[in-house]
């Protein structure tokens, strides 16, 4: 089987991260994110963001994720998310795991995109005993269909959300594919995201995540709340290491670059040589597909995983290590499918 | 600051845990668990205890302890342990966390070994509504205080424990350092226990622990709560393939030897050259000194980082990475001190 | 304004309930539920439902729903409940607080009794380990829209989930009006109900729910969970007499027969005199009538106070404090507002 | 058996609390809490406390105690506790369940009060991200072991807390009786109490504590909270209807009077008649001897209920229902154990 277009974390990590793991590796140094790795690394964060931010490395989105919300929003509490955000659909209820009991209300919209409306009659709904009121929204960018928001659609969507006294959190596990659609990370902190999820392990990283909180009332005991959620790592450099190998060449950016591209040429060839319709315009580093269950039985059985979303459109996605002989071939399967 | 003593986490990955890791990083692969490098190294984790288990790969000791007694005791029932066990004092309290409120019910004994006579006591309170009635036990093996169990006294520990019912759970952050002291790992399963954390980080590995389940009865869904736990892996292979790389390389073995040697040159030193006097035998790789608060404040304003304990003593830790040269710079600087 | 209609929680304890207390108030005795009123009522409670079982009394419907369902499945997995129900929408995420983030699969169905067709399928989906599995079924019975499961239709809907290995929670808010309706209790413990909670407040009780188990194997430790959920009466018999004076009386009974009776009377009326259509056939003692937002504005700012629902429809609720000439007068009302 | 002197929940509810809730019963009301009666208790409690607050009436002490703490302290915190109190020693974990794993740091002192000087250490701890940290403190008025704090008193132990931005509970249980001891209950809020938990049951109501917040602050989406917790109450009246009849009535203050003084009469029956030692001061409702286990066990054989304690000796306690008869009829049969 062939996972190059199954997801973004079928490839592995890039060379660059590589290296900084192995740089950072190098002699005894204080555990628990006290080193300089971790530092330089959370600077180069805080640099390519252009806000200053409490910042420190964790296992999993999964759970940075649900952290995230859980400083957002309290058990009896709801956060506002698109229906088909990972948190609601791909994290087998970790915020309500890490939230205790905190719930998610689902919200419409295009590709992923939270329609404005949907989030405003939401919050015009009046609060009662018996239901879990919002308290935070969370964001997606790029979003889990591959679209990417522009500052001006986050702005009607945060602004509204702060106005009530609520939390913003955004999920950047994709951060570096919006970036390289041309959103620019320096506004996020001026938009009013409290907290971010700075995507690792999806652009060429292990498996480690940032968390990045611009709102730093947030951040009161910061290390004992994530000790307690299993998210210190006890040799952070091991985490912090890669990231700072990507960040500083480059490669975080390019990587992302490279796999956008990637998604355009497999999109711009399906379009050209199936009769399969995109679902999703393609402005990150996934491709969706709609193909009928026989189709993709098929190109499954030629051996090509990709997988059947909730929208029922088929998902390919590009990566950092994309090969374009590689699409060029699965453009080939896709094509001889009809 | 040198932090060659302050724990065997300041030590970075082994060589042969980074070829590991090098080597499982290449190509396209599936992702959370499914590849071959992540079957190989549950393999060869099977093989070394010598038993059949479902095998998991983690990030964090702290998490792996945790879910593991939230699988054997209910929030209502609590976890007998030894009092200066990890999860007592070092885990800002995610038992709790996890378990949802499950507690903790620590017990005395010498050198972080769990004294018998005090567990049939406790285990012969009666059961009241009021109270967490125990539902399983937590051993350490190596101890916090680097002694070693004996299987007899793993026996007396367990078997009591197993006739009510309940389940045991080891943590074996330093099972490396045991079996290098002559501990014979194929027993833990023999003697039933049901669930081991079978330690990666502090033997030359990344932050990966593996959880091993003999009981296969607890593994029920372990995908889904592990998931939502925020312990899995989506890059699986980057934590089993270092791992992997430990245990057929022989450095897992190896390393906790080499750290256990240096141990006992350490505590040869200074039981030697200077007036200090050790708390605890030295079995693994840990040497605990009664050290005046002067004496240890010098140290440390010598460039030495090394902590005191709740017994009192001040921890000097060897790892697969110490150099018998800092060893003897150390017992100088000891030495010295008096 | 007047609450006769509002919902069944505005009438007080009957009669019979309060002699019942103040019967079981009397001289001292055990607390914690280990006195004799208490024993006498849980036989009761087997007596009415031809069942062994152990029994419960706790303080809320919404903790009794919470905890039960926390024994049936666990946070990594999800309970199947049709959208409508309690637990779904008026409990402010208590199965999640209780539960610690166990998940809910909303389930469509008319009148709040969920299609077999949609259970079905959802129980064909494919586990994932990125989604809460389910685990376990709940049923209301009377249903939030008033209407009553015949034994068949249980049948159909427990069949496959007990098949699958799963469990069952009947959330008997509303039992006493599906008996008064025709629905034989004797028949819940062999349809396979693991758990049910015995309505008494919306049955002219205090705030005092029972928990019945008819699955023994739940009950381990049951007295440490409840205590723990704050869910323990120290004067139990407070909770215990007046459910026993209900049952004893055989006002559990006659109070719901003449709540449906009063529900009935009033369905007549506003069929006969006003234009508003039912929207749920009126099996129980909840009437929904389709009323346009000035007509319901205007009956509420008349003094009657009723509530819009999630489908849309008004409901009016009676109970076996309902007095015939009130539902006259509503229904009055009601018919001058066209 | 005579339960006589077993607790102070093994009597029922006093008479006028009885009448409170057949008053508070009549006719159709608002549920949830937004009825008369439940306005007027409120009103009540806040006159006899002097002081603003917010006031909601919940089941169970257990409940009420736990809730408090978890707004007070997050999950990866502790609370600062007498090692004696009844949320470390008699709620099976509660703060732990509903705190999702909040800690608790238990401190000596003796009869129940926390030594001044063991908390002035604690609070001097420094924190560390592997501990979980001090964020409230809780102080139980009258204390386990029937001792009463001076204003003074509880000076010394909440200053210091305050200082530090820490929050103050208060359980409440036997306040009545601290009262009657002589204790102002308007210094509560002045002293700097967050949130007091103010006692029913064991004053003579039902199963009915009030939580008073007088930092309005914690009072965000309270109502959300408890429905969440399952501690709201749907007839909320049958809960503050008899609360307000004991206070209408004076007979919360008188009953606790006539508890203290029935101790003072076992207590000096005791050391008159008998050769067993007081083990603390009588200043509330309990007397707490010193007796062998052979003593204590014909004692329990004569048919006197009575429980041996974790500081060893054995207690009983008095309350609004206890019978001068009954006093000299236990004096006596101790009298006649030696």
């Amino acid at each position: 089987m062939r996972y190059d277009f199954g997801s973004d974390n079928t490839a592995g990590m890039a060379p660059s991260a590589i290296d900084g793991l192995v740089r950072a590796n190098e002699a005894f140094t204080r555990a628990y994110g006290a080193d300089e790795t971790t530092a330089r690394a959370s600077d180069a964060i805080r640099a390519r963001l252009d806000a200053d931010a409490e910042v420190r490395f964790v296992f999993s989105g999964t759970a940075a994720n649900a952290i995230a919300l859980s400083m957002l929003a309290q058990p009896f509490e709801a956060v506002l998310a698109h229906n088909s955000a990972h948190v609601c659909t791909d994290e087998t209820g970790a915020p309500g795991f890490f939230g205790h009991g905190v719930g998610l209300i689902g919200l419409p919209g295009f590709s992923g995109k939270i329609d404005p409306l949907a989030l405003h009659t939401q919050l015009d709904e009046p609060e009662v005993g018996h239901r879990q009121p919002p308290a935070a929204l969370t964001l997606t960018q790029a979003t889990e269909y591959g679209a990417v928001y522009t500052e001006e659609e986050l702005r009607h969507l945060i602004e509204p959300v702060k106005m009530r006294g609520f939390g913003v959190h955004m999920d950047g596990a994709r951060l570096a594919n919006a970036a390289a659609a041309g959103f620019d990370l320096t506004q996020i902190a001026r938009l009013g995201v409290d907290i971010l999820v700075f995507g690792g392990a999806k652009a060429g990283g292990p498996c480690a995540e940032a968390i990045v909180l611009f709102n730093k009332a947030l951040a009161r005991r910061l290390d004992n709340r994530l000790k307690q959620a299993g998210q210190t790592a006890s040799k952070a450099r091991l985490l912090s290491g890669p990231l700072l190998g990507l960040l500083e060449s480059g490669d975080w950016d390019a990587g992302a670059a490279h796999a956008n591209l990637m998604a355009q040429r497999l999109a711009a060839g399906i379009a050209a040589r199936s009769p399969f319709v995109l679902a999703h315009p393609v402005e990150a580093n996934a491709v969706f597909v709609r193909m009928p269950e026989e189709a993709h039985a098929r190109l499954n059985a030629l051996g090509w995983a990709c997988y059947r979303f909730d929208d029922g459109s088929v998902r390919f996605v590009c990566s950092w290590a994309t090969d374009p002989a590689a699409v060029d071939e699965v453009i080939e399967a896709i094509a001889e499918l009809s």
